[in-house]
């Protein structure tokens, strides 16, 4: 746990250099733009601790899998991030001598996130060995509003010399990815040349063979002057630079403007990448440094118009929720439906591939509220892109007739993990795929949704349980054998209540889904049932029948839902009862030892609460709760917005509180030492969640928006933004009132407390009944 | 299957050369004695495919492991067996042109493994590429006489012309492990160099520093006269070479002998190794080869008069018994405590390291009735010579107060093994090594084994089990959770029937033990106590009431034991329904698919029976046996052992010879074409156990040895030889007679049919009442 980063409403700031923590604000201060995306590496040379990022969305490199004992349905490779062309080098000599913070003295270094208008920021005074001193600060950006574009401005000021400045403007492709499983470099040269003061370089990915072709443009001024300079071009293989020279006096003021650009042959011809790199740059040149940092402030006050949380009264909190809402932006902006967002996102290497559970489980409700309702869209719609690629995953594994089992960790629909306990067995993923369809209509209304992709998913999806199931005659019931739950801390487990209650859901929801259309759209329930070879009343009735006789352990003494069959074998320890030192169980404890625990990394009883609750009393939901809350350790950190959701529910708003504040500077504050590998993106929809599902309690039943709110005692008020079926709404919540303003035309309902109040455009104040603290 | 092996009683005889077949004869033929082995390589340059396999025994490599997914307690290496220098290299090159059977044509291609006198015979004609035909026999042996020694003769008889002859009689250190995780190469050259004729090279092993010092003296005779030849030596990096030239006349014969040695600083300091070499060459020049083949014939001799295995009227089946037995013998010899016997011998890579529970639950006994005392009795020792290891290890996991875990997989008493399932899970072989000490003093009588060794290594198992269970409030009784049972077609299970009877059983045994030696040996029992800081009356009343209180799970319908908790949700399928097709299944199934069927890999709660037979009535046993066998696919070479000892048992004949089938000719047919990487060695044990245990129902009950025996319908008779506590017996079985020679000067008592015979000196012969067929 750390404790360097300055609160600030709407900043993240960092003062003074430390070099041991450079790592973790390479992370933290990391900007992107959905299409392309960077750590906060320095632009000028740095031989300090740094761990590099560049990163170009959906440009990936299927790394040969490292695997220790090898078994049957394994995938040959696991796709990775990739770290792509380093566009950001900026690199300054002075007199001879190169500008390094690992060797100069530095004073006055200063780094801001500016989360408000979407740049990084960054000034220092350094002191060369020689004796040169300047001040540097850089500005830079990657482009919302014009996502191929990202630009740097760069000032230096000589402080008490005069001489020479020469600056290296560079594009270096000669980069590797750390995790690279056997050391290899993924990229190999395509072309590089300069042309009318631009530089180009188009790398490929070995195998995957994406180009891309990264730009840049790089200008100086002088005490405001644009000057010519002497250029020279250096090139080596994978790298191009302009070599700037000028001759300056003390307190001049050097101005670099570096424009930069990425395009990918995803998007582009191969033979047309140049062209489009070129477009692109004339683009920036054309707008001008100031232009696009303006349009990039208005792109981001729209985003935070859509999607903004305030919170009165705490300066931290207020800092980390903006934080977390901001890197989910920076990471997807759901403008492609071949992306998703990366564990990562553009922050870090780790855990390689884009798409995990955590989309549909924690990302989407998030997506849902806070942006257009395409963005949501083309998150499903990736995987409905994906499906014949999940039925040939399903048929890796022994299952046939079109059933479909999602990959466990993917880039482009095939599966990328190779641990059995995980790939073969923490099949709720499927499940979750399913129950975020059925989000994105519950929420947004749009049951075309079904007819036009989501039916074909859930066919497939409904089609896997049906033969991951076997009949047991022992319990006289349909069982579920050998899974993993959301609960990693056991493996290849029977009957995880959660997963089956998922799958038994999910043939449920696909028979009605199959009904929905059937009665609604002939013309699509024909093409639907020729494509997927659907034979109705036997499949229809094959659901319906495992749906109605699956098994659920309980445990009687408590009361509860079993987690999986044999939980109660185990020894019952509480986690009040573990002592600080042996925690976190991951790092202290044998996997040996962790998984005959009782010990619980993410309560998935809990989950299914959670997903499912309004089939459960909350009485039903209190005791699952006290039961699972006492034996969880949150050692993902996935874990602790659910908790705080149910608390919240279950009007334990303390409870509530410290579980939301476990999550929402899980980052900024490095809390599990880990930043520096990068953030924890898709977990970071879930602090939204906290606030949003959790104190204010919104969800939408019966196509309306509804509202359980209170305000944790900490606050003064809370209020947020969302969007809800083309209406722009903006919630403040205070102890005494919920106040609601309507951006739009139109006239919605909505419940509070359950009570429904008519909410026309403007602002409408509903006073609680009583405190709600 | 393959099926080129001529039969034959006493040799294993390939017949023309298919260089598509040369790696598994390079295995079927391997040589060894115990303390070095080799596959059956060329002497001469072959440049077609091969395994270089060059062994030297208890010399290893802690090679990095290689991890997919790291997991707490893993070890951070992986123990293997090294592939050491090459010094059967005899490169022949004629007029200019190099012998390579790749390049050659070739007539008259035989290679034999005389078994009865323990060496490997290779003749062929080859005509080179140019024309020069000549015609080649060698013959070779590592020494069981000294072990410390080999010799090769090799002769080559110009056909048809006249002209230069040279020979290149090398010793090359620059060799590989085909499975080296990161393809690093394992040895360091110490030094090399030739003195009077004799080359040396001393190599080093990289981290484990073992010195292994490799001689090798060549010499030449023409038609009989020893020449004196013109002599050059050749050294490279890890190498060197004698080359010899000679002018030859068509059908003179030039013999090369040459003589080797290999000594380790495992048992001389490394500055006397050079000497040590000098010495056992000397020692070879002064025997001759001649000699030294007689004195290699004698030992064989000895070896097949301890445990030859007769059977009249089944060549294939006489071959077979004998192969495994002779590769047994060449793998280990009982001489040495730090040794142990590798899955793959000195016959391959694969698996690394040495020792598995294979040992104790297989090898044991066959040591126990072939060899002396004192074999088997070392095999023992080693286990309690890694005892503190074994202790560190169960540490690791978190286990402590002197709980000892022994190693899945090890070399030196660490663990090697990195699958958590296998490594932290498959903690029968605890119970094992515990029922071996049982076993041997069963089988010797020597109840000193107990004070001198066994019971510190039973009270650290016994430790462990007590740990490792624990109490669940469910079943009112102990469990445990979290394993995997022989049967590894099923993860991390709980209540494996098996691993709760053997860890019950450890406790009372331990218990037992203890007592024993507090009654017997009051020094003794001190010295124990207070080297284990034992607490006398707590941990035996710890494991007296675990053992009482030890939860079985149980089948009522089937009225069996049941191999785990949960195993009757599984769909219950049969083997006999499994099409022809899906197997073997760990070839044809997903892995995730074998995990959830009911099929069994190897039939624990059977293995279970087998270890405990006493405690079973045959109706048990009868129900038990028909349940799993019906239900076991044996894709372990360790499952049908058991099976054929069961089915003996139950009277099944057909049955118990189905089963020894199906093990005693696995690498002579290459059952699982699996051969080329080496011999399954460990499960040649479990052949002969199907005989003497299973055929001839051979036990020692209340210190006497006792027969059960039948003749499998396809055979006369068949006799075996066994050490029985000093005595020597040869015992032949018939249908209607049992005779056993008595080859020593006291009388002793046997049961047959559970009637008490006395057997005198000499051969007594008994009649059956009825034929055993």
């Amino acid at each position: 746990m750390k404790n360097y980063i300055k609160a600030n409403e709407w900043t993240i700031v960092e003062e003074g250099f430390d070099a041991q923590l450079n790592k973790i604000s390479e992370s933290i201060f990391s900007i992107g733009n959905g299409r392309m995306g960077q750590r906060a590496n320095f632009e000028e040379k740095y031989t300090g601790e740094t761990l590099l990022g560049n990163y170009v969305a959906g440009v990936y490199y299927p790394d040969k899998t490292r695997v220790g004992w090898w078994k049957n349905g394994y995938p040959e490779y696991f796709a990775k991030v990739l770290n792509a062309a380093n566009w950001i080098g900026i690199d300054v000599n002075v007199n001879g001598e190169t500008l390094d913070l690992h060797t100069a003295k530095v004073s006055d270094f200063q780094r801001i996130l500016n989360m408000k208008e979407g740049h990084l920021e960054r000034s220092f005074v350094a002191e060369l060995p020689g004796g040169n001193k300047l001040k540097v600060s850089s500005k830079r950006f990657c482009s919302i509003a014009d996502d191929e574009l990202a630009a740097i401005h760069y000032q230096i000021i000589p402080l008490n010399f005069s001489g020479n400045v020469t600056i290296t403007s560079s594009i270096d492709g000669d980069v590797k990815n750390q995790d690279s499983n056997y050391d290899e470099k993924f990229w190999d040269q395509v072309n590089s040349n300069m042309a009318n003061g631009t530089a180009y370089l188009t790398l490929r990915t070995k195998k995957t063979e994406f180009d891309v072709c990264t730009a840049a443009h790089t200008l100086i001024k002088v005490n405001q002057q644009q000057v010519t300079v002497a250029a020279e071009t250096l090139t080596k293989h994978k790298f191009i630079a302009t070599k700037l020279s000028y001759e300056v006096k003390a307190n001049d003021v050097v101005d670099v403007y570096k424009y930069a650009s990425n395009v990918t042959s995803q998007n582009y011809k191969k033979e047309d990448l140049l062209a489009a790199a070129e477009k692109a740059i004339s683009r920036a040149i054309a707008s001008g440094y100031d232009k696009l940092l303006q349009d990039q402030a208005e792109a981001w006050a729209n985003k935070w118009e859509e999607g903004d949380i305030i919170i009165d009264g705490d300066v931290a909190a207020q800092q980390a929720i903006r934080f977390n809402i901001f890197q989910l932006n920076q990471t997807y902006t759901g403008k492609d439906a071949r992306l998703n967002i990366g564990p990562k996102g553009f922050t870090g290497e780790k855990y390689g591939g884009s798409t995990y559970w955590d989309t549909e489980a924690y990302c989407i409700p998030f997506y849902l509220a806070t942006a257009p309702q395409q963005v949501s869209k083309n998150l499903l719609i990736y995987r409905h892109n994906q499906l014949q690629k999940a039925i040939e995953n399903a048929a890796k594994l022994g299952f046939n007739s079109g059933a479909a089992l999602y990959p466990m960790v993917t880039m482009n629909g095939e599966e990328c993990h190779n641990e059995w306990e995980i790939t073969f067995e923490e099949i709720h993923r499927n499940g979750a795929i399913a129950f975020a369809i059925y989000n994105y209509i519950r929420y947004t209304g749009d049951q075309s949704y079904l007819a036009a992709y989501g039916l074909e998913v859930l066919i497939g999806i409904a089609r896997f349980w049906k033969q991951r199931v076997n009949w047991s005659e022992e319990k006289n019931s349909y069982v579920i054998l050998g899974v993993t739950g959301p609960n990693e801390y056991e493996n290849n487990i029977n009957n995880n209540w959660y997963t089956n209650k998922l799958a038994a859901w999910c043939m449920r929801y696909a028979k009605e889904a199959f009904e929905l259309v059937k009665s609604s759209d002939v013309d699509e329930y024909l093409r639907i049932v020729g494509l997927t070879n659907f034979k109705e009343e036997q499949e229809l009735a094959d659901w319906t029948k495992i749906a109605d006789q699956m098994y659920y352990p309980f445990d009687k003494k408590h009361n509860v839902y079993l987690q999986q069959d044999g939980y109660m074998d185990k020894e019952q320890v509480l986690v009040a009862e573990l002592a600080a030192e042996e925690r976190p169980l991951n790092q202290k404890w044998s996997w040996d030892r962790i998984l005959r625990s009782c010990f619980i990394k993410q309560a998935d009883v809990l989950q299914g609460m959670y997903f499912f609750e309004d089939e459960f009393d909350l009485e039903t939901i209190k005791r699952n709760f006290k039961f699972y809350e006492s034996r969880t350790v949150h050692e993902s950190s996935l874990s602790p917005c659910v908790h705080s959701i149910l608390a919240a529910r279950l009007s334990d708003e303390e409870k509530a509180y410290e579980f939301y504040l476990r999550t929402s500077r899980l980052d900024l504050d490095d809390y599990n030492n880990d930043t520096e590998d990068g953030l924890h993106i898709t977990s970071m929809a879930g602090t939204w969640m906290s606030i949003v599902e959790g104190f204010a309690g919104m969800k939408v039943r019966d196509n309306q928006l509804q509202f359980n709110p209170f305000v944790p005692s900490q606050w003064n008020s809370f209020s947020f933004n969302i969007g809800f079926r083309g209406t722009q709404l903006k919630i403040k919540i205070s102890s005494t009132q919920i106040s609601i303003t309507n951006n739009s035309a139109n006239e919605i309902e909505v419940k509070v407390l359950n009570e429904a109040y008519a909410i026309p455009t403007g602002e409408t104040e509903i006073l609680f009944k009583e405190v709600c603290v």
